[in-house]
């Protein structure tokens, strides 16, 4: 295993690909990726390296004792994955970040699914895919500290035709316990850059996309305070990964900041009590609404420890909790039922 | 409200109608009820009635400080609900108790879950619908008391040609956290002996049913050792009621023995944290796959902290957590994986 000595900060310019060390082997041979290289490689070393840096810019922010356990897996039908995880640390209570790089043949189900969103792949079919993808979910011990969840991927379908259809996807939100006006508009700020480098359409149309598809809607919240959402991009293959490598380097810049400021703040038990309450809500939207869970979840085989390493280490449901009227918890709620705007 | 004093003790014979005394006063004026009223309103007397003698009998065990909080609720398309809890209390860490009597208008989205399953109601047109039902979930403290879920309900639904269709259906299953082979035995037992009486057939029919529907199918797990589940019991009006109402009457006599035994059994920190990660998976499969639970949360304007009162006061999920081989939770999830029969 490479795991050891990720010692490259983020943010270091371009690389030689013999510096760069991962987490784990990737899933393919991607030592000699350029520019010229396919989609699916490109997009492998570029999840592949954004992960390595962000489990090395997360074990900066930890005390020392605590680092990320690495599994490499890999399925049956094609592909696998690397599962990093730091459970029950100091700073992150757990903090999972996971690539694959699986590929096989698409269920009719899942075909269904994509259709649903308006995807018009023919049905009835198992057509070969192959999807690749960065997924990471960091809950903070601190209740001062937001849980960061961001996910980019990529995925190919090939019709009986012969053509083959791709597109990417992801996104990258805050849930704050507390909310401080000025984290969320320095993150929100941060994506809106890495947006506006490509496209000034791109920020607005992907926060409200964000804002809508993070609603627990039986309780009609949303699960934070948003961030960027998109699906489907599938216009212009380089731009779009122009785009979304942009998203994925924006990623640390836009959390980290927010860790380090608030990780040693004081709290107590009213705080941790509302941070598992809200664990809670976060697990109910993951569970009960998100796409990629349920997606993952319904598909026979699929290692549900990657897929459940979002959920919270530790969550609490109280029948009828709610937020004394005027109190910290109540403002954050207030802003859950009406998200705004912070850039 | 006349939660004050509900004295009788369970299984007393024959009561006037005078003597039950509810949790709050019930939704529809039951008070003139007998055997020649409609079903609808013998059924909310029976859930009622079943509901203040098992909140009475939970009570018994638990420490006189904690009582059951009742929220008398309506809901404003029609009807309403009683919900009872004991939250945070010395034996039970949630014990919920509910009972709801709706009407309205069906959405076409559950005519079309219901006909998913077979149901064959007319779709596309917005149907009158009555339903009435009691469904409780108690989460004991002691790790060595298990889970106890049921359900009974009663469906109506008005067809455009005027004829009404009506099914009953329910269930009622067992989550041990440790497994006491007795215990299980007996809890089948009674519910076995419940099912004879109408039909000797039902026990076996209902228990296959019910290990297959309380399947966590991603974690190839049971949820618990089962116990029966039916759906869709539609033959005989009159012989139905008289099965759902044996099966809803033995519940305390199937339960409360296994509480009494077991809720002062020593227990430590790893029992506790083993209790946890399972209603972890607890709360897995009522978020994921209970059609009761996800129907409600689907449903606009349905009460959420009432369906939600299913999920354990305290939940965790730990990254490969998995029983040492020979251990006492090995020996649980071994169960689980492989339901067998216990009469």
């Amino acid at each position: 295993l490479l795991k050891t000595g990720v010692l490259h900060p983020p943010g270091r310019g371009l690389l030689q690909a013999q510096e760069i060390q991962y987490m784990a082997p990737p899933l393919s041979d991607i030592s000699g990726v350029t520019e010229g290289s396919s989609m699916r490689q490109r997009m492998e070393k570029f999840i592949v390296t954004l992960q390595a840096e962000l489990c090395s810019a997360l074990e900066e922010e930890e005390d020392p004792k605590y680092k990320f356990r690495v599994d490499r897996w890999t399925r049956e039908e094609g592909g696998g994955g690397i599962t990093c995880i730091i459970q029950d640390g100091h700073v992150f209570e757990k903090a999972g970040v996971g690539v694959s790089v699986v590929h096989g043949l698409i269920p009719p189900s899942a075909v269904a699914q994509m259709n649903a969103r308006g995807k018009k792949l023919p049905e009835g079919q198992e057509m070969p895919f192959f999807a690749c993808g960065i997924s990471s979910v960091i809950h903070p011990r601190n209740p001062h500290v937001p849980t960061l969840h961001f996910n980019y991927r990529y995925f190919e379908v090939q019709e009986s035709s012969g053509q083959t259809r791709w597109w990417f996807g992801g996104g990258c939100d805050l849930t704050p316990y507390y909310l401080d006006e000025e984290d969320a508009k320095n993150f929100h700020t941060t994506l809106k850059t890495a947006c506006d480098k490509h496209n000034t359409k791109y920020y607005s149309k992907f926060k409200a996309w964000c804002d809508d598809y993070f609603r627990i809607k039986h309780r009609n919240i949303s699960r934070g305070v948003g961030g960027i959402f998109f699906d489907d991009l599938d216009s212009d293959a380089e731009k779009c990964f122009q785009f979304v490598r942009s998203c994925g380097n924006a990623v640390i810049p836009s959390y980290l900041p927010i860790v380090r400021k608030n990780k040693d703040l004081g709290y107590g038990y009213d705080e941790r009590q509302w941070q598992l309450i809200r664990r809670g809500h976060y697990a109910e939207f993951n569970l009960v609404y998100d796409r990629g869970t349920k997606f993952g979840l319904y598909t026979p085989g699929a290692r549900y420890e990657s897929i459940l390493m979002s959920l919270p280490l530790n969550a609490k449901w109280e029948y009828m909790h709610s937020p004394a009227p005027g109190s910290k918890e109540y403002k954050l709620t207030e802003i859950l039922k009406n998200p705004k705007e912070w850039v």
